[in-house]
């Protein structure tokens, strides 16, 4: 930071037309090119959105104030922030950029502001919400890699709110971890627990992302859903969510997260499946087989898509850690 | 919020192309034609800018968690959303957009995060820095229109660092402003007043913009500059300042500030400037004659530019209170 540190360049006199160049120009001593590149970009969408809304002084302090108030609310259990990112459609569009899934494979959906590290470890048929009030469900569910072999201890981490449409982080008075889980798949691949039918709820709105959902006269409702996060090493980190069909938010889901193949129907278990899992017949019932895909099909399909979208730009990339960077050899 | 109160939107399945599609139509049902307008726009430059760098979910979660760091170091005396949008010559754009300058009128740059309300109003003459490290300085200006007339009773804002490069608010021991005033032009449009002559000086960079400079292998210094902001009814609101000519900074502030027009060089006092303001002949001092323009003729400009940059991106608008909105009748 020591200004005889680093080279100083030389700006021009600066104009509304100019100030972009000028800025990339200052940045341009950046030694991570990755960073360097990001920052360009960045800076150049920053400036052309505000020069394309000739934005305001007063607009321009409203949004400072704005994302002042998202940092300020955010806490180790609140997190404004992704919350703003989600509602923007930020989130789900970065995940699949970075987990970009071909036919077969089970699609990513945003992780949401609600995972913990704290669950336990259950066991195959284990109840992992202890919610009364809450429809009992079974959950049955496959592993399986994209030529159709399961895939074996993997750490399945799934949570959900209770009945009422709360995860347990939201209640200030919990005494523990409650509806979330941590599981591993069998050597078949499976896994299966009890859990409660998921209900739809509203992300947290009474902080600066819901002033301004209600200011875009959108209700801040998801559509009710189970969420599914997948780690083995050698295969692509997945977090995704099982979503129940015709559901009211189906279609206006607040965070942009249902995609047509994770929608579900809850189901009944028949004779044999109640007597194998130790339910009543007829008791509700999800199934899903999700498909992984290893860390080298992802890596190589991520950097072809990277260069398809760089070839549009009409710039040279080279791909430098799984990430393009402009190659100005 | 309550979302029997909303239209619910239906979306398409999501796909990493259509998702702005999505989101912009869910903000379609905005009743406000500016901020759906300026939505529409942040929407598309923030998704462009993942779509063109490739974000990856680790880069998103580092950009969200400094964000976070960059609201919660900010407080009364802090503004490092501001700091931020200096550094990436957002602050500078934004002026020149909202204050565009015809020549012959004096140019705005920007206000930086140390302006308070709390300066005492001085008479002319009067001393406004009391640090007897600094160098004494004579400032004397005339404040005119576009026609050459005389602009009376105008409030000044004038404020400097100490000559150790901090303003009083860094201090945490400050008993009172120091460094700051109020003045009002007398009717022949003149003020003057006796100050210190500025320094360069850092900005605050022991936060998360500090960090992200150091990254950049960017110094945080600004050159020696000295603040005015001018207010009278009728007239438009300038920010702005005047930076001293060869500063080892001039051409590489650290927040894009300096202007030619606004460079200036540190004379000396006559024998007759001497005796009319009571300083020694050959003390320091600084002459400055500035131009405000009227609301009119500012609102006037703004609209003619807002008209050339909505026609470049093929748009018609209409201007509503001095701001576009797309026209799309």
């Amino acid at each position: 930071m020591d200004p005889s540190q680093v080279e100083i360049s030389s700006m021009k006199n600066l104009t509304t037309e100019n100030i972009t160049e000028n800025v990339l120009q200052i940045n341009s001593l950046c030694s991570d090119a990755r960073m360097k590149y990001v920052l360009e970009r960045l800076v150049h969408h920053l400036h052309d959105f505000a020069r394309e809304t000739r934005l305001s002084s007063n607009e321009w302090m409203t949004g400072l104030n704005f994302l002042k108030e998202v940092g300020q609310i955010s806490s180790d259990v609140r997190q404004e922030f992704i919350l703003l990112s989600d509602v923007l459609g930020l989130s789900i569009l970065v995940d699949s950029i970075d987990h970009p899934k071909p036919k077969g494979s089970t699609e990513g959906t945003v992780l949401g502001p609600f995972h913990t590290q704290e669950a336990d470890e259950m066991t195959h048929g284990g109840l992992m919400s202890h919610d009364t009030q809450g429809e009992p469900l079974l959950v049955v569910c496959t592993l399986k890699d994209m030529s159709g072999n399961p895939i074996q201890d993997v750490k399945i981490d799934i949570w959900e709110t209770d009945s009422s449409g709360h995860y347990d982080v939201q209640h200030p008075d919990r005494d523990g971890p409650d509806g979330r889980c941590i599981m591993r798949s069998d050597n078949t691949g499976a896994f299966w627990f009890k859990a409660i039918t998921p209900v739809p709820y509203p992300i947290p709105h009474d902080g600066p992302v819901g002033q301004l959902l209600k200011k875009l006269h959108r209700h801040p409702y998801r559509p009710a859903h189970m969420h599914f996060m997948f780690e083995k090493s050698g295969y692509d980190h997945l977090v995704t969510a099982l979503y129940i069909r015709n559901d009211p938010y189906e279609t206006s889901d607040a965070v942009f997260g249902v995609k047509d193949s994770l929608v579900v129907d809850i189901g009944k278990a028949s004779a044999e499946v109640a007597r194998k899992y130790d339910v009543p017949e007829g008791h509700a019932l999800l199934t899903y087989d999700f498909v992984l895909m290893t860390d080298d099909e992802t890596s190589s399909l991520r950097d072809q898509k990277s260069r398809e979208a760089m070839d549009k730009l009409g710039r040279k990339v080279k791909i430098v850690d799984g990430l393009p960077i402009p190659d100005l050899d």
